[in-house]
């Protein structure tokens, strides 16, 4: 029998030389996008989240085609079918915006096909026009309203369509009758035929002759807090650390962090983050601002993973137990803040593993664990697992770990450093925990070169740490903005980070508390997913001298703070409002449509973010324009220039001409804005403008 | 038994939930180049051209990695296995050029693997010279040279590589010994790890561990033809062409114009191109420059094929019979010329076939057979064949047709218009021909959109024309240049004509001599492959008003030409310089490696190709700069700046400094040129210069 198939395909391939795959089809549709790595992974969506599509489609010869993308949803059904605008006359490159409603497997393909309606229309006003062939083409468009009426395509063979509804019908037949009327003059019964009944008949059940398709391309569709969420990130331990009568330090609790969750959520942030919380080696432990010998008070790094009490499936005794985990998580949930958990995976010389599991661990030529070194720098503190050894151990290790956490209610992990660990570690593992838990996203802390950064997303994280604490210059975070949005979307999430416990850029550390408001509200606007670093409020900004981190970093010690005066810089406030208006506004919801707008002054900065009506979850457009005054010392007087016709945005008409009313999210106050706009930043006062636009039919 | 294979299959999938065609490798290769349409159609490459391969290749974590591009031959055999280089630090892109030397299906592949010697040299180095771990890693080197000496890499278990030659087995295994050898300094026995024989036979043999590949690509390696070809074309008909003592017209025929091969292959020219010879109607045949009524001495357009004498299949009578065709064949043969015949899918209503198969043409609604029209334009002598109605039959007529020409000698075909026939037809034709007839060669004359262009090449046409005619300053010239060479390189194959019996760009018609001679510069050293249209030599530069081809076209009338005056411009002269260039030079015989060069005045031109020793058929580098004056009307002087360091050409030293030995092809001058050189281009006297760089060794 496999001989039979053999001899069939062979006969079929001396027919026709080209492999059934390889063959281009009649109407054809090529570099499509979004494609990574041949259609061999998965490209990115998110649930209510619109995506463009795209494919350069073409055909012989003069006659018209159509060309549609189509959803798939998990269960093979088509989801939706939308026609495909050529976006560049010339290039062939048509364009159309899909929107999955829901997480799973979905897939996509190009539908092309020639137009006959279309070619039927083109040249008939043009011969009737110049009384040629008169009853000619009027009589082939009779017959192509009646092919139509019937979903009978040319050539003759071809497969039925589904034939439009019995009203739809009735109109191309009564189209035709009277292009045949003869009583009628020429262009009278042309019109017949382009009429805007007849043409929608013909939008709504297009009449596909030599109908192609290319194959499907998978597309991973994720929840969409993959995309949009707002982080807190919190050190349990000092929340409510203090030291006793004798100055020695007692820790914080899980419980005594957990009092602070009404405050992280009454900003507005729905991810709590928790650096790691498992028990602490004591080998070569680190001592306060990364020394290398750790004193008795020092709690060493959360980093340094494992001890005597257990790895990663245990928790820090100082911290609490389980239960008080479960009681952190279930006070969490009231408060609609999901968990997220640090995965490093690296263990301290005193982790159980390295006793029950030399063999995860690089042995050197003298027999000793090999720990992290990048020479001539050592972190002896720091053992590395290696992947290599006995993968499948390892593997199965990490996967109880993980799967422990979300028995406990975790439903995020921050993967620490996921680029020192195999790709196909990651791609694994992804896949095996979203097929047993689709709802669990994964967050890449991976600050390394391009090819590393978007790999990771493209084998399965959900979430990725990005550059965005680095670009600082206007030009340089507007093409930022657009990269992620436009360029790598479908590869990685952004996530931005003006700070975080291991990043304190120069920026930050000169600007005082303009520079931390300016950056958040960047972070903020600038991409769906953000994040926080506790004690942002405070503008902590001292660098550890010759590195770009605090000193007396948290790492490495206890750091209350006292949070009743977490306002006193206004930043518990401004973190509100961005939140706010982040949970007002579709356009700050999602990644994908950008416009930069050009300012009369380097810097400031103005970017837009927009929604169509049709793909927001209000079913209105939405539309924001931010402005930032990028100078964290001196005060902005500018304009701002906008091309209305390119916003999307609802534009009504005042004296002026066209405006657009808007309103600062920042301090409510209402603008009526056109093209060109003044704007007055100040440092002190007013670091940018959060411009909702308010939809015409809302006036 | 199906069963039990998909029961395997969902359980290696519960195991792994990533398909394996998805997995990526554990050092990745990504944005595999050239690869088109994900690998389902082959990427072009030529027997005996370097093509460049590229992949994004990285890895975790701070080991060093190896990359090597693997070109399989025809038999699945590795032909060549080269390292690759990165060539865009940061971004991890690699690269290396490849070689076929023989048409037919190749395949090429990435492997990359982890590379410890690599890891080893970088860390023993700066550790050593820092004094840390100085035994251990001697002893680590000492090891992994007793490793790689037998072919086994790490870890364990891993499967074993083909070791080294015995003498560099010992080789290692010496320095193993030295390393150990605790009476030398640290420093000494690190250098004996370091020395340049270890690393040459870790070059030669290298330890790959943890050794992935990606799936192999496709290409479809043609003849050396089907990049480096001059083409000269001719209407036969018009090659003894005179009036008899009524003044009537009498045809030339194919023996008449096979009398003028000589003189065409003396100036070097090795494809013969024939417009169509095959019979013509007289309904609706057109008259001189295009007229509707033809006059009874008015031979009629070769591309009105088919009369009661024949179609495709036939030779019109007054050209002779296929015994003379035959003729014409063995002396061009004689003279190293192939025989390029027209192929115009299309049929004057006189044609057989439009009798005989009304059914392969399109049926208007009155019963009429549809004529060619692009509304409101009419041509009512041509019948275009309607592919959808009878695929299969039109589709064995025209191979029958092919068949039939190739039987006589035919080896190129010049398809007429491909873009207006399905590009599904011409797939499955061009892979069935090539499937029997791996030798002939399809060149396709689209003028149309990119894509279709870009796609034409891709599903197998073996050369296309171009847009180089209407590229005609300076930049544009350049970027073009560049893109055919670069960007579409694995696309399509270009043929640049400075004019066709179809062109004439406005262009041509005020320079005189000078434009015709200095694009016919251009033509033949930007392209491997170029043409001429006979008549060139005599200047022929006036356009039909309105449209951009010759007044008094051949293509509708006999054109005897004087060719004994042939060379009164001096152009006949000129090709035969330009194609004796051509031959000498490989650098001129390739595509792909162009280098632009800056010049002083905008009507100055400078670019360069190249072919390294390597990848020349002399064995030797070969080094072409071509500096043409665009400007046919004025003399330019000016400067031309050559980054000597980019040239990849033999630099020496003369007393000035580096300097390049060159020879002008046009007229044997010798130069010494460097970074800065004078050029005076006069277009009466010299309109280019082409410097040939002398080899250093054969100074």
């Amino acid at each position: 029998m496999a001989k039979a198939m053999a001899d069939k395909k062979a006969t079929a391939l001396k027919k026709n030389p080209v492999p059934p795959r390889a063959r281009i089809t009649r109407i054809p549709a090529t570099e499509v996008f979004p494609v990574i790595e041949q259609g061999m992974w998965p490209a990115k969506a998110t649930e209510g989240e619109s995506f463009p599509v795209r494919a350069t489609v073409f055909r012989e010869g003069h006659d018209a085609l159509g060309v549609e993308a189509v959803l798939i949803d998990p269960d093979g059904k088509e989801h939706m079918r939308v026609p495909m605008y050529d976006i560049a006359p010339g290039l062939d490159r048509y364009e159309a915006w899909l929107m999955p409603d829901r997480p799973g497997a979905w897939k996509f393909r190009i539908d092309s096909w020639s137009d006959p309606y279309a070619t039927w229309s083109h040249d008939a006003a043009i011969k009737i026009a110049a009384d040629t062939d008169v009853e000619l083409m009027l009589e082939e468009g009779a017959r192509l309203m009646e092919r139509a009426s019937e979903g009978r395509p040319l050539p003759k063979g071809s497969r039925k369509q589904k034939a439009p509804a019995k009203e739809s019908r009735e109109i191309l037949l009564e189209a035709a009758r009277l292009m045949r009327d003869t009583t009628s003059s020429p262009q009278t019964r042309l019109s017949a035929g382009l009429s805007s009944q007849v043409r929608a008949v013909f939008r709504e059940t297009p009449l596909r002759e030599l109908w192609t398709r290319t194959r499907t391309f998978p597309l991973k569709v994720d929840r969409s807090k993959s995309l949009f969420s707002s982080w807190y990130e919190i050190f349990p331990r000092s929340y409510g650390a203090h030291r006793d009568e004798d100055g020695n330090w007692i820790s914080g609790t899980l419980l005594q962090a957990a009092d602070h969750l009404p405050r992280i959520a009454d900003m507005g942030f729905d991810v709590i983050y928790l650096t790691p919380i498992h028990p602490i080696g004591t080998a070569f432990r680190k001592g306060r601002n990364n020394t290398l010998e750790a004193g008795p008070q020092d709690p060493g790094s959360p980093y340094g993973i494992g001890a005597p009490e257990g790895g990663h499936e245990a928790i820090h005794p100082e911290l609490g137990t389980f239960d008080d985990f479960d009681e952190f998580v279930k006070r969490a949930r009231a408060l609609d803040m999901e968990v997220a958990l640090d995965l490093a995976l690296q263990c301290s010389p005193d982790h159980p593993w390295v006793s029950e599991h030399p063999e995860w661990f690089s042995m050197r030529a003298d027999g000793s664990i090999a720990y992290a070194e990048n020479p001539p720098k050592k972190y002896q503190d720091i053992y590395p697992l290696n992947f290599d050894n006995d993968p499948e151990g390892i593997y199965q290790a990490v996967k109880e770990v993980v799967l422990k956490w979300i028995e406990h209610g975790v439903t995020i992990f921050r993967v620490d450093n996921p680029h020192t660990k195999p790709l196909s570690f990651w791609q694994r593992f992804l896949a095996d925990i979203n097929e047993s838990h689709p709802h669990v996203i994964f967050l890449a802390e991976a600050f390394t070169r391009p090819a590393m950064m978007r790999t990771l997303g493209g084998v399965g994280f959900h979430q990725s740490y990005t550059y965005f604490a680095w670009r600082t210059e206007k030009q340089e975070i507007l093409d930022y903005f657009v990269e992620v949005a436009e360029e790598t979307s479908h590869l990685m999430r952004p996530n931005f980070w003006p700070t975080t416990h291991d990043i304190l850029t120069p920026q930050m550390t000169t600007g005082g508390t303009a520079i931390f408001a300016l950056r958040a509200v960047l972070a903020a606007t600038g991409s769906p997913s953000w994040g926080i670093y506790s004690g942002y409020e405070f503008i902590e900004n001292v660098q550890r001298p010759g590195f770009e981190e605090q000193i007396d970093n948290e790492k490495y010690e206890f750091r209350p703070r006292n949070w009743e005066q977490a306002n006193q810089h206004g930043i518990e406030n401004l973190l509100t409002l961005l939140n706010s208006a982040r949970k007002r506004h579709p356009a700050l919801q999602q990644l994908r449509r950008i416009q930069v707008h050009p300012t009369s002054d380097d810097r400031l900065l103005c970017f837009s973010k927009h929604v169509p009506a049709k793909f927001s979850p209000t079913g209105e457009d939405d539309t924001v324009i931010v402005v930032v005054n990028l100078d964290p010392h001196n005060e902005v007087v500018g304009s701002v220039e906008i091309d209305l016709s390119k916003l999307g945005a609802a534009v009504t008409y005042g004296t002026g001409g066209q405006i657009l009313e808007v309103v600062d999210e920042l301090d409510g106050r209402e603008y009526q804005w056109g093209e060109h706009n003044f704007v007055k930043l100040n440092p002190q006062e007013r670091t940018a403008h959060i411009m909702a636009v308010k939809n015409s039919q809302s006036n």
